[in-house]
Formats: structure tokens, sequence, C-alpha cells
């Protein structure tokens, strides 16, 4: 199938207002900070013992295994965060530090290639047999994205080869002769192996994939069977009253209608039927990503581009059931959310799933990161009361400030690997065209026709709508430049070279030029106003309240600069609102200010709980920043749907 | 200390309106319909195994426990239902059953006094060596409850000598010289050692209860310390991460200011320390019950009388955190609620705490139990959403429909016992006069300054506010007569014989009576209005909602009334609310209409998440039922805190 491509990291350069905070941390913080978590370095924080289970695994050192049992995935985000990181940015003495901790994978990879330290030193005799909560394949599937990256970044290819072997061992060990049943608990290797296929050309990996996601839902269900053989034993207390929707093994994936179970499995589920889907032309499957993707982010998607709205289980749970102060909406969802947007983007050439995208990316996977690059949310809360999360109750999962490093850590080198591999968000090309889907000030070097063509995105967005697209090619060839105007863009101009253009935008969604690339500047002018935004009224929890957005980014409030007690604030939807942007806060923001009015409590007795009393109101102004940047300062509430003065 | 009097129910006659269906209940069904659980005779509900256990621990049987390990309460809460009907309602068929049980019993006890079959069959070896989760002295409090209101019933004593036995035991084992730190996992023992000394006179169990409260609380934590002892073995997953507040040992007990943990636990406790504190005269201890009541009541507390708001480990959070469609509220923490308020009430004299217990009562309580009496809630939310109720999510906990029996049978039979004792809620007494705290159509024989009176109270409350109470002393005697005003009675009229009194209530909220009892008719007319309910400020979730009210019960809208997504109607506080009875719902009961409107959610597309569309809305009038009532006609939503049309 014809589907869009993704621009090499090395051909794109970002310098950006907005992004290059967070990027520059990728490197001069996370990726050093998280360096020292996995080899143990820094106090304080959770024991990762990632490196070291590697070492005794390769019997270099003696002792016993330590930590979760998907440990390994650490070392593998870590690895794919710096290979995207080097592809844009070479550092020799970082690149020496991953080829030796590849040496150092190589030796902990057991003959016959089965890599995973967990079971290399505490369980070989159980390997594959505890599909359900082994992580195996999950861990191997993130070594195998790691590879693939960091051969691409560096042209290195010894880690592919590692994971070559086990991918081959994977094959076999799958195979319709051996386990013609299996699949993995923890949806990832699907994904892996596609990558694998990318940089080998070994079809058989592409193969094992597809037969992965068509086992999964097969009756009897392969992990209730599981269970069943002597000897199994869980590896997790919360396992034993399995759900098959939990990972996504209730239905055949084609089936499968709506968004269920474990977010993030749902998530990378998702990205591997696109890849499969496209890699075979499978309609069939693409109209099930389709199927899928409508249902997530048109019923069970928060504001913010977050999903899984249960405090249990990290799940979805059901149409229109979307918490706002005890959601789970896991950082690392929103980053398969935006990965399988991406893949949707890349096959379908329809803006609208960048709308998504670009929503998960600005809000949630930000959200996740503190501004100083040292603290992580996992859960994302839309509402935050942080008196009442309390230890072993039900809000308990949300946390009011970020944390150091997590048990499970996934969240913060996923967001490591996303914001390093940014670059890959913002275009897409094929060979006649090339498409601009996020609007991040950058520069891109593509081939169109067979002529290189250098892009240029200069703007201040998502603060102003102004967007300059610069075009060099040295050598003039015709082509076709698509531009994604985003839904929320509901007035905009274009010029070329000064020149006002028409602005009618394809039923794709985008802006689209077909024009000679040589040495012209396209101006957008979108307006990015501050919109009040309603939900639909079956989402219970918003009936009444509104949300403010501008561009993609969600705004809150917090009490910091509003004071305790924000729900008892109401926004005058009918007045104004002043947006202004102050250098003094949050490294610089837009902040919005609106008019309103709050419930008082003052008047009442703190011994008063119910009573017949009538409320009182006073004046305020409601001060608002974006959601990104909740909870960098002091600990307090943070609210998005507020109260509207009806 | 003089506290006034609970009345014996033989002496008590009820036939009330409301409360009749009800109470036909625990004898024509309940009763025999949990006796035939405890058997095993009912398909299709949970097996029991109660009554088996006691055969296999008795020896009459071969076989294995099975169930929970509090177990053995359900046969001790049947019992004391039992004894409790038939104090006012004697059936020798029935009173046989019990004896036959009680030898069981007898049989099942070991030698030494020792009484608990999960032990006695599965771990010997273990007794009193898991206190934390074990529940012997809980199980052996409900015993000794039952005991006495038995003996109280039927004057037959065999089950109060089994009961020593075993109260000698537990004085011996948790004496000074052998175990002087151990104290009960959950709460419960306390209140039936003071039952048994109150029908024994024996303070050595006096005394034990109070020292098992003197010791909760004291460093190091038993719970914690007992963990360490080589062997011990967890009963509960849960209680593997064990926050000492869970059973309130985080403090001693005269230290505690907030309500905290396990609701039922907590409410269990409250009730022995205001025991012991009268007892003692303990004028710590009882300022500790003050203190911990009014934080409860006033600040964790839903309108319903329902408290324990986290869905997980049915626990306290913290002051005004009290969701409304999350909440655990379990219907047996209303009842140890209902039984705190009147050993305050005994105790202070003060009619507020009826305010608390008759609201528990009426709605919680009630709400626990279908009107045919064949299923129950333990949970009790204030708004449900039957499609989010979703297994193994953070709202599975949540019920849209009663069941029929759970696993944990904790809260059937204690709605029984409380129904079964209602008549100990209506009136108090203490030498020269009587106290009237509920107004339940009744017939009562007590003694003042040495004279038998009769009184007898005929009302259609809570629906209508006239009350009638005759007094009928064949010797006339001088005496008083408290009546109480409900907090929500802010109009009312008091005749005697026809001639309008003052109507000044007393500081302690009760009328005030000094009269010669002979034969009158003293006439109250209580204004009934239903009532506009807005909650503190503080309590974020019901912010810009009303609840309505007449009496002590409280109103909610159903979805069989209404339509669906109830959150979307809007109340018109400034209109009128019209009520009337209806005898073709529920039952008959009172219905109240109001006028309010609900916002459109007809114009929205199915793929519309989030848009910048305005709301619409509709006139609408909405329909609301007794809260007591839900959920007993079509499953659908349910809804108490309504949006205000401000």
């Amino acid at each position: 199938m014809n589907k869009l491509t993704i621009i090499p990291l090395n051909k794109i350069e970002i310098k950006d207002n907005f992004w290059d905070r967070y990027i520059g941390l990728v490197k001069e913080v996370i990726i050093p900070y998280q360096w020292d978590i996995l080899n143990d370095r820094l106090e304080g924080v959770e024991t990762s013992h990632c490196i070291q289970n590697f070492r005794i695994a390769a019997r270099r050192e003696e002792g016993e295994f330590y930590g979760a049992v998907f440990q390994d995935s650490d070392l593998a985000k870590w690895i794919e965060a710096v290979a995207f990181s080097l592809a844009t940015s070479p550092d020799p003495d970082l690149e020496r530090q991953v080829d030796e901790v590849v040496d150092l994978i190589g030796d902990a990879q057991e003959e016959d290639g089965y890599l995973n330290t967990y079971f290399t030193i505490k369980e070989p005799e159980n390997r594959f047999r505890n599909l359900m909560e082994g992580h195996e394949l999950y861990c191997a599937g993130h070594f195998m994205e790691a590879a693939a990256a960091y051969y691409r970044a560096t042209g290195k290819d010894k880690l592919v080869h590692i994971m070559r072997r086990f991918a081959d061992l994977i094959c076999d060990e799958f195979s319709l002769e051996k386990n013609s049943k299996g699949y993995p608990g923890h949806q990832e290797v699907e994904i892996g192996l596609y990558k694998l296929y990318e940089v080998t050309g070994e079809t058989r990996y592409l193969e094992q994939a597809k037969m992965f996601l068509d086992r999964r839902g097969e009756k009897p269900n392969y992990f209730l069977e599981e269970k069943k053989q002597p000897g199994f034993k869980h590896l997790f207390d919360e396992f034993k009253n399995y759900d098959t929707a939990y990972a996504q093994s209730h239905l055949p994936v084609r089936r499968q209608e709506t968004a269920e179970g474990h977010a993030v499995r749902a998530g990378y589920m998702y990205c591997a039927m696109a890849d499969i889907g496209a890699a075979y032309d499978d309609a069939e499957l693409l109209k099930a990503c389709e199927v899928l993707w409508d249902n997530m982010v048109q019923k069970r998607m928060y504001i913010t581009g977050s999903v899984g709205s249960s405090g249990i289980l990290e799940r979805f749970t059901t149409d229109y059931d979307l918490p706002n102060n005890s959601n789970y909406s896991e950082t690392c969802a929103s980053i398969a959310l935006a990965l399988f947007g991406r893949r949707m983007a890349q096959i379908k050439k329809e803006a609208r799933y960048y709308d998504i995208v670009e929503k998960a990316l600005y809000n949630t996977v930000l959200a996740g990161i503190a501004l100083d690059g040292r603290s992580f949310f996992y859960v994302n809360p839309l509402e935050v009361w942080p008196d009442n999360c309390i230890p072993r109750t039900s809000k308990e999962h949300v946390k009011p400030v970020r944390q150091a490093w997590f048990g499970v850590a996934c969240c913060p080198p996923n967001i490591a690997r996303t914001l390093a591999s940014l670059g890959e968000y913002i275009y897409l090309a094929q060979q006649d065209a090339i498409w601009i889907n996020l609007f991040i000030s950058s520069r891109v070097r593509t081939v169109i026709q067979g002529q290189e063509v250098e892009l240029e995105i200069d703007t201040r967005f998502p603060y102003d709508g102004r967007i300059r697209v610069s075009v060099n090619s040295p050598v003039p060839v015709r082509g076709k430049l698509y531009i994604r105007i985003p839904e929320y863009v509901k007035e905009y101009t274009v010029h070329m070279d000064g020149r006002a253009l028409d602005t009618g935008v394809g039923s794709d969604g985008y802006y689209r030029l077909d024009m000679e690339f040589a040495s012209q500047t396209i101006t957008l002018c979108f307006g990015l106003e501050p919109r009040i935004i309603r939900a639909n009224p079956l989402v219970k929890e918003d009936i009444g309240k509104v949300a403010i957005m501008k561009g993609p980014l969600v705004f809150c409030m917090e009490e910091v600069d509003n004071g305790a007690n924000l729900p008892a604030y109401y926004l005058d939807t009918a007045s104004g609102m002043e947006e202004y942007y102050d250098e003094g806060i949050l490294g610089g923001t837009s902040v919005i200010r609106c008019k309103g009015k709050k419930m008082k409590s003052e008047g009442w007795e703190a011994k008063e709980l119910y009573t017949e009393k009538r409320p009182e109101f006073e004046e305020k102004l409601l001060t608002l920043v974006p959601y990104p940047y909740w909870g960098n300062r002091k600990t307090g509430e943070m609210l998005v749907w507020i109260r509207e003065q009806l």
C-alpha cells in the first residue's frame, strides 16, 4: 500500500520556541538522569537494578534479579531515546555508552538467542510459559525498536543482529509447528517485529507479527488455557481474576469495535494493526483500525488527548465514562495514541488523525514531565484535589505532584523517546509531495521527484497563529505541499510570496499547494483565539462545564493563581477572554483571564454540612495556564472543566 | 452515669404505615430466606456453608470449612434478628429452630470454651495468632450480642452460658498476664462483652472491653508486630500493605479526632467507646466520642446518612471528600452510625444525635433492602450510571441492581436485626421521663416513677407532619415527656387535648412536657414541606447542585420516571414543588415534581465529543421518589444531587 513515509530524523532540525525547552531536556537531563537510574547511581529514587540484571544474566557478576518482570524494557526505551537523540545530535561519548551496553546485552543473550534477564536469572525453566504476565515478548519488542532506531541513527547493526537472533527464536517458538496459538500478554513485539522487518527486509518477522495479531481472540482463550497448565504460577496478584478484554484477547482483533482493556496494550496493538494492515494491504484490518480509532477518540478520550479512564487496571471502561478527578489517563497511553494516529495519517492521508496526535502531544505527553525534566506523571487527571489523594483510597493513584521515578518506570523513558523523535511527527512524505502536520519551527530536507528540497517552518505556534513556510529547492521541481488545517482553525489566510491564495481546504483536511518547489515563502495565518469548549452532554461529568483551549492547548486553573476550591468557580462565557504572554511564569507562557464568580464558602460554619442556605457568590477573575505546565509551581488544586455561569 | 435506657422490645408494638412493610418482611421473608441460605437450601445465591461449618466443627459431620473467615457471624446476626423478632412476635416454631442451632453451637464449642469454626476446623494451631485478619473476636462479639438478645426475648440462657465460657477464655487469653497487648482487628467484641456484662453483671467483661479499647493505638502497633511473628500468614491479599488506620489503631482511641479507616470497624468501635465511657463515667472517652461523631457527621457523611466514601477498603478518606457515583457507603456503616447515635443520645440527651440516626435509618438502611426483602445493596451510591459500573474498573463496586446474596454476607442480616429491633430506636426512658425520638406509629408500655404508663404514637410520618401521642396511665403520675423536634422542622404546633401549648424547644432539641401522665392526647403538627438542600461548598462534588428532602427522607430522580442522562437535568429552585401521594407506585409513596430543564443531547452527533457548540435546553418536569425506594423498578440511572438552574 502506498502509505506516507516518515522522514528520517537526521533530515530534520527542530528549533522551536515551545518545544526546545523539552527537547533540550532529553539530551541534557533525561538521558543522563535515566542512565544514572538504570545504573542505580541516584539516591532517593526507586532502585532500578536494570543494568545490574544484565550484568548478572551475562555472568559478569553474581547476584539476584531485582525489579519488575519487564524491567529490561527500561533499558530498551533508553537506547531508543538515545538513538533518536543521536540522529539529530551526534555525541561520540553517548554513542560509546550505547555500544558498551549493547555489548552487555549481547553477553546477556542466551546461546539460542533468548534474551530476558528475569527468566534467564530467575526462572529459566519457565520461558514463554506465562505469556499473560511474563512480558518477554514485550521487552523483546522494545529492544527491536531500539535496535532499528540505533541502526538508523548510527549505521551500527550489532543490536539488530542480537535482536534478529531473538526474533528468529521467537518465530521458531511461535511457529505453526511449535506453538501455533500463543501471543503476547502485553502487545509490543508486533511493532518491534515490524521495525525489524523494515531494517532487515526479513518477511518472516512481518508474518510472525501478523500471526500474533490474528491469533488474539481465538477460542479457547490462550491465557485462560495457559493458566490451567501444571506448574503455572501468577506473577501479579491482580491477574488471578483475569479478564480477557484486559489484553484485548476477548475477540479477534478484526472484530473489535470498541477500545477495551488496558489502554497502553490497546494502543500498541492498534499501532501494529495499522503497520500490518498497511504492509499486507489488508482492508479488513485497516477497517478495524478505523473503527477502533473512532470509538476511542469520539467516545472514550479526554479533551487532553488521554485515554483509559479507570484507576483500576488502567483501562478503558465504556462510552462517555470520563471522570475528571479519578481517571488514570496514563502518559504512555497518550504516547500510544499519538503513535497510532500518526500511522493512521500515513495510511489514510487525513488531517483529522493529527488533530488528535497534536492534542495528545501538546497536553498529556508534556504534562507527564516536569519543566526541569526530573519528575514525571503516570496519571494525568483533569481535576486534582490534593487532600483527597490519600493512600489506599479510590483516588490514591492520582498524584498532585510529579514523582521522581517509579518502580514501574514505563512513562519517563517513553516520554524521552517521544520528545527525541518529535521530528517524525512534523512531516510526512511521498514521492511527489510533503505533508506538514504539526506547526513546529524546524528545517527538513527531503526528496521530491528525485530532487532534494528544503522546507523551513518558522512560527511561535501554539501561542501565535502565524506560520511561515520557506521552500528552497536548488533545482525547481513540481510537487505538492499539503498543510494541515487543524479542526479548530475556523478562519485563516494563506499567502505565497505576499500574494493571497484561496483558502479552500480539501476533504482530507489539508490545504494543498500544487507548485513548483523553488524559492518561495508561504505564510499561513490561523485564527487562534481562545475557544470555549463544551463536551457532548453524554459525558455526564462535564455537563454544565466548559474548558478553554487555544489551538491544541487545553488550559487549566491552578490554585496558585486562583486560590482554593476551584470547583466553586463559574466562568462567565458571555464576557470575552483576555490572553497575554507572561515571561515571568513557567518559563514564559500564554495566560488567559476570564470573568466569573465564585460560590462563597466563607459564610458557612464548619459544622454545617447540609442546609437550606442559598448560595452566595462573589465576582472573580479566573486565571488559566496551559495544562501541560500544571503542577510546576506550588502543590495545589487544578481544574480543566470549569462550571459555566449560565 | 445516668444515661437514658432503652425500653425492652417486648414492651413496644409497632403498627406503622411507613415501616410495617419492612418489619413484616423480617419475619415473613428475611428470616426464613436467610435461614435457607445459612443451610445452603437456596439455588442461585452464593453458597453460605455456615451451618455446615458448625456441624463439621461439632463433629456431627465430616467435611472442610468453606466460606470467609468470618462466616460464623452470619449465624450470630441471624439469631440476634430472630431474637428481636421473637421479643415482639413470639413464634414457637422459630424459637425451636434457634434452640436447635444453639445446641449445635454448643457442640461446636471446644472444651476450653473456644468457638470459631474456621480455626477449629482449619487452623486450630493459629487461634488468636492473626488478630489483624482472623475475625475470631468479631464473630465472638456477634454471638455475645445474639446471646443477650435471645436471653432478653425468651429468658433462655444456654447461649449466654456458651458465650460466657468463650468470654472467660478471651479474658484469660487477653489478660495482663498472658497477652496484654492484643486487641481485635475488627471491632465488635467490645460491644458483645458489654452486652454480656449487662445480662450477667460480670464486670470482668466490662473491664476486658475497656482494655481492648485502651490498647488500640499503643506503640509499637500490635498488628505490625504480629505480622513479624514466624509462621504468620495473611488471610487477605489486600492486607499485605496494612495501614494501621484501617482498623483505627493508628492512635489511642482517646486521641482520635477524625473518623478514619474502615467505616464499619470505626462505627462499632465508637459504639463501644460510648458504652464503656458511660459505664465508667469516663469523661475523656466520652469527649472523644463527641469529637469523632462531630467530625463524621459534619464533614464526612452523605446527606443520606451514609459514611465511608472510598470504594477501595470501604473507608473514610478526608473532610468533604464525598463523591456521589463512586462511593462505598456501606449499609452496615449506616447501621453502625445509627447504633452510635442512639448511644450518644442516651448519654447526652440531645435530639441532634437522632437527626442523624433518623437520616441513616430512613435512607441508607432502607435502601439496602429491596421492597420484596429478597435482594440487598452493600454499596449505596447517590448517583448511578448503570453502564459505567463495569467489572474491574473504578466503579465496579457500585451495583445498579440489588444482589440476591453476597459472599461476604454482612449487610442483609445486619438490616434484618436493625428492622427487627426498630422499637429500640423510637423511645428512651429514665426513672421519671420518657423520650420520643422517632415518629413511628406504635404503642409502648413503660414505667414512670414506679407506675406503668402507656403511650401511643399515631402518625403518617414522614409523609404527613401530624403526630398524635395518646397517654394512658391508670394511676396518674407526674413525670416528663420529651418529644424530639427534628432540626428540619422550622414550624410546628403542639396541642394537649385540643389546647394549644407554647412551642419553645429546649437547647437539647426536645419539646418538654412536665405533666401528670393520665389520659391525654398530645397533638403535634410539624411543617414537613419538601425542602431544597445545598451542601457546604467545600463538598466539591455537590457545588451547584441541590437535593430535595421531606422530613428525614432524601428524594431522588430515577430514569424510569425521567428518562436517561439524569445529570443533564437542572432543577428550577425558584418555582414551587408539587408533592402528592401515589398509591400506584412503589407500594404507595410520596412523589415530588419540580420544574426544570434538561440539556439536550439530541442535537449532538455521535462523533462530536468536544466542540464549541452552545448548550440547548428543553423544559422538563422532574419527578422524584424517596431514595430508599430507588432501584425497585426498572434498572436505570439514579440521582440525588441535581444541578440547580441558577
